[in-house]
């Protein structure tokens, strides 16, 4: 049986799991991402993870042999094998990661690191949806909008190894403020603290004292109660939706224009709410394609369960790098 | 001497000329491109025209030998060798043009189409300033703005053989009218007509009567005029030039986040105002990449020579098809 070890850097949490050729997770642990930028330190207890996740499958099955460690980390570069000025993680300038691991594991077959999102359109590709397409997308709605692109069968790393940042592609010229520090990005709109900005507005736009989500601070809101309250069709929050759909297909159109892919997957917490956002943006994405794309780009939900999906897409990167 | 047969479907007019490793055209001649769509006798004047031009190439020498043909052409699919309801040709519906081709020269070992911006990016990296070059990115500036997308090496052509239409991205939702229909694209801003419709915008908002260009109509105005009037420094010619290179600044960052090019190569008339338009333009990409990209991507302009690019670029699909 043959295996590869996931890795999902975040912000305080590094998760550690190892999984089989079909996606499944046999076993994992986690260990804290640190927050003083002690990188070895860091290093030797992933390696102890790692080696605690061999010896556990090793007992269920003898015969398994792990390939190779897959990390999905926030400024991964996959070229160098290097997480590069993350802001979110406490590590300074240029991190050798896949060099470091490598001290431990000199034996394995594949040790690669990419960003999150990149991981989760190769995991599309190896385990979910998108088994057998050679161009699709991948958008993660969460926190922040990412994005993984292939083309021709491979994931586009770009010149430098940071290329999918179709997050900080710009919507609106001038528009509202983005985490990165720029202006009008799509994830000012479509990320789940943007739908969020988007209630918010409406409601100080209409006045409307008596939706669902007039009694909520800005720090409580977040995508599950706007949700909640389209379910019981409150007005401002199907209208958030409606315009959350309305912006993300012009984004979505904008990759079209640019990679014709056969089909987006889109990833995370709102894509729980199903026709709510699915349908809007499949109807402005539509719109917004010149007629030789018109009704051609498949917009499927991501086949990767959400809870597993970070462990297993950074997994299959060694299943790709392999082959 | 190995050559290649470039040729270039415009609306009115097909240009076809033998053109060597090296991208010298060494002969060239011209045929109309029907009006009727009779697809039948305009192949059979295509294929005169080449006969003609392999006669007179055979003359000079001898030992001159034509591996194949490539064309650039409106709506052309790569995948499938047709050209696809072609907005401005005649011919309907989708014509099997490389199969038509291909019974009249069964012994050539390319016979191979695509459309006129994706061929000047292949003749780009094949006779070009992107030699060598694996990621980047080329932008025609002209009637409309085309561009063609190299990643790993090899052009996009995406799903259906029709990637690459990075002039119908919206740049402004909701925006000026585009000749496809849609609203707000990049190709109804940077393009030489876009200029024209942006120096009206500024005569009628600043009722800008001792302008060097209020004394010409609409029909009148081109981007030279433009140019020509910015060199005297005319304010509202110069006030064109900074916001086509905004916006083309803006489109060019989208267009990194998805791919991390290289570089991004201009090419067309507009290109000609030099730094009028690269210092805005690359000015505006900056302010519109996120950190990770910022100072890494070269804008320039293309070597391709204005006058023979079309004919260039598509028999560079020839050596590229071969390789």
């Amino acid at each position: 049986m043959k295996l590869a070890i996931g890795i999902d850097i975040g912000g305080t949490n590094t998760a550690i799991g190892v999984v089989d050729e079909k996606g499944e997770v046999l076993n994992k642990t986690s260990i804290s991402t640190p927050s003083h930028g002690d990188v070895d330190q860091y290093i030797e207890e992933m390696a102890s993870a790692i080696n605690y996740l061999k010896k556990k499958v090793k007992n269920d099955n003898p015969e398994a042999e792990i390939l190779g460690v897959g990390i999905g980390a926030p400024n991964g570069n996959y070229y160098n094998g290097t997480i590069e000025h993350a802001p979110n993680l406490s590590f300074k300038g240029v991190v050798p990661f896949v060099d470091l691991l490598k001290k431990k594991f000199p034996d394995y077959k594949a040790i690669t690191l990419t960003n999150d999102a990149n991981a989760a359109a190769i995991g599309e590709m190896v385990y979910g949806g998108a088994k057998g397409m050679k161009n699709f997308a991948m958008f993660t709605l969460g926190t922040g909008v990412g994005s993984g692109l292939i083309v021709n069968g491979d994931l586009v790393y770009g010149a430098d190894g940071f290329a999918g940042e179709c997050g900080h592609t710009t919507l609106i010229p001038g528009g509202r403020k983005c985490g990165c520090g720029g202006n009008g990005h799509l994830e000012a709109y479509c990320s789940a603290p943007g739908m969020k900005r988007t209630a918010f507005e409406i409601l100080a736009r209409d006045n409307a004292a008596d939706s669902l989500l007039a009694d909520k601070s800005f720090n409580e809101l977040d995508s599950k109660a706007i949700f909640d309250a389209a379910e019981k069709g409150d007005k401002v929050a199907l209208e958030v939706f409606e315009k959350t759909g309305h912006w993300l297909g012009i984004s979505l159109a904008d990759t079209v224009h640019h990679l014709s892919p056969e089909a987006i997957f889109l990833f995370g917490g709102p894509t729980a709410a199903g026709d709510y956002i699915f349908k809007p943006t499949i109807e402005s994405m539509e719109k917004h394609l010149i007629p030789v794309f018109k009704g051609k780009v498949k917009v499927l939900k991501s086949e990767l369960s959400l809870g597993n999906a970070a462990i297993v897409g950074a997994s299959a990167l060694v299943w790709k790098d392999i082959e």
